[in-house]
């Protein structure tokens, strides 16, 4: 990846915002994936970017820093007793930044800790805001470069094998379990050189879907048995993961379960003729709402999300009247339009968009299986 | 669990601090367990209590909540558009909350949001404090009643059985890389009807034991071979989470990698030692760090933390100067001293604690085993 590249956007957005200074946090609190994508370094860390477009990250661990982070400098977040305030303003001298400086801290500071640091950094002008430099990174984001999506039409391709493989050891009686098949994709996500799932993986037998996210998220219950089964899962490949939703369908269904996969089979390639460049994100989820209020049901949850080193990001495909999202070429989104009720189960059916100046693809493979 | 006892004890102190209006969210920006703790409720909500004692839930997932929360109302979060503050605003209606009430909202709210609350809601008091519910809630959730005691002792017991395991699969040579013992792990836990683990399992080989959490977690890659590796995983039992750390230390070990081992027991039982009612956890971790001190090393995080429904919460015993926690009859925590090294690998013990009117008592009994 060039992280260079990514800073370096950075730096140029700081210029016409007139920013001396910038610090980015992760920490298990309030994870912040934009420290990986603009240096590669994994784990929790403050980040600091000056106007002199120098990069000071402040690692947990340094080991791990040490093999992965391009930055310019970096000291341990130990030598400033895990303190982010007293980091700052150390980080503010290292760089000279002049008095009355605008120095911008992450958008997500709560409120009561934006006091301390007005409190305690008096001679800076410290700026917390929502249309920040977090958002401007989201931006960024939001459009994968040629890198991004070759690693994805990859990633695309392997989800795709698990998907086959899984359909097939469920039909053949292998996969008995919900615990059998999250754990049967852990092991083949590690055996095609991914890092893993990006989360924790949903299998909700038919006793259990009717949960838009089933609770606990895996059992040792039966999986696939008679009614709907629903399989959500993605795996990692250098740092971004996929996200798919297979439903497992084993008859006799209910009419009410017939009505519910014809619907979302309906929503999906509805929602999917409606991608292209400048749609609005907020359209296209309306179209589905109106599908399934003719038939007097609704969906519980947005119809998809942007992925990336995330499992959500953005855009949001939501119907909320406030969601300004559009669609561009080098975004890549899940479509997941799903339905659930309290006695005959959920059904969901998610799949991975990738928007190009060609149009656009589904990359992958994901399936509603009859069984 | 009795989560009406526990509301009431919040109304209790809602009374002292004359709120009209107490809301808790948990979504996965800020992951907050209070509503898990209050309700039962395990995913996705808001939670409005109310100074009348009544608790409302908004839950993402209505199916769910009707099958897990303990409250008085609850209405789905679709039907206010998923937007925390409209919510809000039509729970404070709902209550009759009078004109000038004081509403506390959480205390992780951005900045930049609260500007929104406030500025929306002009007819309440809207108040954003660290020491408000949140920290009430945190310190209720400090001291574990007979009932979490209870379900301590027997997770623990089942934790003790998978350590048991591992070291007896480890050492026969049936579980031979990182991802086998993860994995192991993962099938066991549900075996013993277990909810699964408590977090993402770190098992790092000797050639990445060197990061305090590795990186990825754990891979394809070979497990106790010569050197250091690392197992650091918990389980869940009834929303509950272990979390102890095994070291395998496979001769021939460097002088080093012998005097990393020897400190990091001596560290386990200097700390142990000073487990009483009273103490302070900043003293106890500092007698950690000045015994390092000696032998001219340094452990990059923690002492250690309080265990429950999230894998860390209070009181943490860590070393800094403002930090002010104390033991407490009803306590369970970890204690974890750890030592790493860029070419030497790294180590760390880790066993769970529960302090009562009896004493100290060390629930697990992981270890560093020798091959």
């Amino acid at each position: 990846m060039d992280y260079l590249k990514r800073q370096e956007k950075l730096y140029t957005w700081m210029e016409t915002e007139e920013l001396s200074l910038v610090m980015l946090q992760d920490n298990e609190e309030r994870r912040d994936t934009s420290i990986l994508w603009l240096t590669g370094h994994p784990g929790d860390a403050l980040l600091f970017l000056s106007s002199d477009k120098k990069a000071l990250l402040v690692p947990w661990d340094i080991n791990i820093a040490k093999l992965y982070a391009a930055c310019d400098f970096m000291v341990p977040f130990a030598e400033y007793a895990l303190d982010p305030i007293s980091t700052l303003v150390s980080a503010a001298r290292y760089f000279k930044i002049p008095m009355s400086g605008k120095i911008e801290i992450p958008s997500c500071t709560p409120y009561p800790d934006f006091l301390q640091y007005v409190d305690k950094i008096p001679d800076y002008d410290i700026i917390c805001r929502k249309d920040g430099a977090k958002s401007e990174i989201e931006r960024l984001r939001m459009i994968k470069d040629e890198d991004e999506i070759h690693i994805y039409r990859v990633l695309s391709t392997l989800t795709n094998q698990i998907i086959d493989a899984i359909e097939q050891n469920v039909c053949n009686g292998q996969l008995k379990t919900e615990t059998d098949v999250a754990i049967f994709i852990e092991y083949e996500a590690r055996k095609l050189n991914c890092e893993g799932t990006g989360f924790t993986t949903l299998a909700a037998g038919a006793e259990r879907s009717f949960g838009i996210h089933a609770f606990p998220p895996y059992t040792a219950a039966p999986f696939a048995g008679q009614g709907l089964s629903i399989l959500d899962f993605g795996i990692v490949f250098h740092g971004y993961t996929s996200d798919v939703t297979m439903t497992f369908a084993r008859g006799p269904l209910s009419k009410s379960q017939e009505t519910f996969l014809g619907l979302i089979s309906k929503a999906f390639d509805l929602a999917f003729s409606k991608v292209k460049d400048g749609a609005m994100c907020r359209t296209i989820a309306q179209s589905v709402d109106t599908l399934f209020k003719k038939s007097k049901i609704s969906m519980p949850h947005g119809l998809g999300h942007g992925i990336g080193l995330q499992a959500h990001e953005a855009p949001f495909l939501r119907s909320r009247a406030d969601n300004e999202w559009k669609l561009a070429p080098g975004m890549i989104f899940t479509i997941e339009p799903g339905l659930y009720h309290p006695f005959e189960g959920g059904c969901r059916f998610e799949n991975d968009i990738l928007l190009t100046e060609n149009g656009a693809e589904i990359l992958t493979r994901s399936k509603i299986v009859r069984l």
